[in-house]
């Protein structure tokens, strides 16, 4: 046993759980690890290193008892039953006024559910998101807790040292109530499926549309990255496209499987919004075209059946033109997405009773997590001046930057429309704002047809009530 | 007490039950029917008339003990609660071999719940959908039952009589194991939502983007469904357009409403579809779309804040060749729409065993239901031919018909996106096809953006395995 009375707990001694453990005790907080593999338990002393206040145990109650009460602990487990049972285990050995953080990515209503049979109990229970990979974790993450507010001072220097800083602000910071530290994170990791496709989509227009060779599209993507697309994911493509294989010594992309995997929470994140209510079709386009991916052996069979002969048609725009509206219309749909992401925030925060600050959410995203980006720094500053904006859409200096790069997003789609090169991300970002900012949408025709067939009734544009007519 | 020993039982008779009785008694099987409320239980024997075999009761006793064994009793009551608690209620009066039939829109996982719980005491239990509304219930819906194949056999000579009837034949067939009539009758209502927004997004481009007046609209649906677009809704929405307000004199559409109800079985339809990875844009947007139509305050907002000024330029077709090539985008839509929609069927066959052959699918959906359209002639002809068909897209036939029409369907699209009109079924039913049909797509990209930032790993194309790459 050690004397010591460690400030922080981590439960799941994986290469997050180690790497966030180095980076506690970088900062100063003595920390302890417990994990049921003694390789693991042993490796992050290693690790370490000498003189550093990192220890790992394999025995629940040392781990336990080695806390400095009141006890903080996260759990880095996979997502799911795991949780349930490492809290079931702990839990004989916790008291009142400890507090449990499980940092991976449940869904949002098991850590409801937490919350309220460990509150029960005394024990405060938060669902925080992480992002940031292995990386991260180790230099910097954004952290994204949902919980007890008043518990949170106890985690709060912890977690402010150790999260990634932009310009000195700490990314991470008190979100919500119950499950809001999940909810966002999943709506995070919905608008980085997103992102990726809108990224994929430019890629394909590039390369097979306009024809740029390897070497410029690397740095196609280099370049932007000194723009105002300048982010996390425009900067690893520009990495990836430079990247060559050992073997061979082309772009190993090239070599990459065109069958896209998911973990779901990207389909979480679509699926919820439609229970919301919430539109967000940049993400559910997204999360379709993993899926559309995945049918491999349909589309060798469908493009010999239904060949692309519009590929060979030219493009008439010159390179250097397409590639300033192909930057703009990046912009504009990348804008859009947060717009739809943050909108179910908003619509989330009300129907679960979280609480959120979108500036919050916009500050803690600036770095360390995977979406980062320039951009997020003008959303910000959009909820700081309304937080109550209810789509960054409504924000005069966001609207205007979108109207003013509106004609080239159309143009790029267009051109993709005559390639016959499938750009649906591109598409649902343009055809959000395009619905958006429209008045009176056909939908009176839906609202008719529905009552012609199934009497459900309609209402009026000049008078208040419910109204059902013989329509034949 | 009643001495006949009627064929067939209905509890709930609201105006559904009482119709689709009246079409079971004017087929020659007598009929009983059970509802709480005197009024509805004694209405159903009224509009039956003197000399018909039609009954209404409000007792449970009399209602079971009225039924020839193996007693036959449908449910038309809400989805949900209540036909658990109705089930609940008759369950003590029922005996094995007896059949209870759920004809609502009922969530299917509650039907293989209720099919497990109903065979331990040996009763058949089947989920039906039906559709065609009141008209259809009274003189002829599409019914697609799901359940136990043998048991089925009892109901088959009702059901083929009082099912619409196409060219001699019932639009009504066994489909499958456990809740695969519920299911069919989801994507049915998913096809549904997306066909009707497809005419919504139709009817804006030609309103407010071509500038048809209400009288050449009307005209158009009317034209086009002597068509192959001949189709229930092409059909109703000529009607529809045509129909003035009584105290204005306007077309009643123009004082509708364009906040569109939904009462979900459009978002079952793509959540599930995101469970089983089964792309289905159109009808995704479709959903997303009503949602939309809901955020009516921020749209008059933002339409001031954005407004749309491309809806001024001028399309430089003539009106004629406008309308032709509208009428092929709208065929090249809806046939993507149903390929989408087949697709969905297939997979969730695969994954719940359900059996589905979807020749039988198209047959029975030709007549009575909402979707019916002459085109299910050719999607049957398709399953026909190749009953293992992976996508419609892959039949020749189909094919070639969407590769002939598919320069119309690119006109369009871009003729809204040029006018700022939302078109996102359009939008996707399109890129479904240029998607489906791209053997190499750019989610290669994604698989090395997960690998460099969360070590997910990739597979490549020119060796087996998962791979993972330092990248930087």
């Amino acid at each position: 046993m050690n004397d010591i009375q460690y400030e922080f707990g981590m439960v799941g001694l994986g290469v997050m759980g180690r790497n966030l453990m180095l980076n506690i005790a970088d900062n100063g907080f003595s920390v302890i690890g417990l994990d049921l593999d003694p390789e693991k338990a042993a490796a992050v002393e290693t690790e370490a290193g000498a003189g550093k206040p990192v220890r790992g145990t394999t025995s629940a109650e040392e781990f336990v008892q080695s806390l400095r009460k009141p006890r903080a602990l996260m759990l880095l487990v996979p997502a799911g039953k795991a949780v349930d049972a490492v809290i079931a285990s702990l839990l004989p050995l916790l008291e009142p006024g400890d507090i449990v953080i499980d940092g991976g990515n449940s869904y949002f209503p098991d850590t409801d559910r937490r919350v309220v049979e460990l509150e029960a109990k005394g024990i405060h229970f938060f669902g925080m998101g992480i992002s940031g990979g292995e990386k991260g974790a180790r230099f910097g993450p954004s952290m994204m807790p949902g919980g007890n507010r008043e518990a949170y001072e106890r985690l709060r220097p912890i977690f402010e040292a150790v999260a990634a800083k932009v310009n000195g602000e700490p990314c991470v910071t008190f979100l919500g109530n119950g499950s809001a530290g999940n909810y966002v994170k999943m709506v995070h990791n919905g608008i980085e499926y997103a992102i990726m496709q809108l990224i994929a989509e430019t890629y394909d227009l590039l390369k097979r549309g306009v024809g740029l060779s390897d070497d410029e599209l690397q740095s196609v993507f280099q370049d932007w990255n000194q723009t105002e697309l300048q982010s996390f994911l425009i900067e690893i493509t520009g990495v990836i496209l430079q990247k060559k294989d050992d073997v061979t010594g082309q772009p190993l992309v090239n070599l990459i499987s065109d069958v896209a995997r998911s973990k779901g929470t990207g389909k979480w994140t679509s699926q919820n919004a439609m229970d919301l209510q919430a539109p967000v079709p940049s993400i559910d386009m997204a999360v379709l075209m993993r899926d559309m991916s995945k049918l491999k052996e349909e589309r060798v069979e469908a493009a010999r059946l239904l060949p692309n002969d519009s590929l060979q048609v030219s493009v008439d725009t010159d390179r250097k033109e397409f590639l300033n509206q192909m930057r703009n219309a990046f912009y504009f749909a990348m804008i859009s997405t947060y717009a739809q992401g943050m909108a179910q925030l908003k619509m989330a925060s009300e129907a679960y009773n979280y609480g959120l600050q979108l500036q919050d959410v916009a500050k803690i995203w600036r770095g360390g997590c995977i979406i980062r980006a320039a951009c997020l720094t003008d959303i910000r500053a959009a909820y700081e001046q309304n937080s109550s904006l209810a789509n960054l859409l409504l924000d005069s200096k966001i609207g205007d930057d979108l109207l003013s790069r509106q004609e080239d997003v159309r143009a790029i789609v267009k051109t993709a429309i005559d390639k016959g090169i499938p750009v649906p991300a591109f598409m649902a970002s343009l055809s959000y704002f395009d619905a958006y900012r429209t008045e009176t949408l056909p939908t009176n025709i839906i609202q008719a047809q529905r009552d012609y067939f199934g009497a459900h009734t309609y209402e009026r544009v000049d008078k208040l009530g419910f109204f059902h007519t013989q329509w034949d």
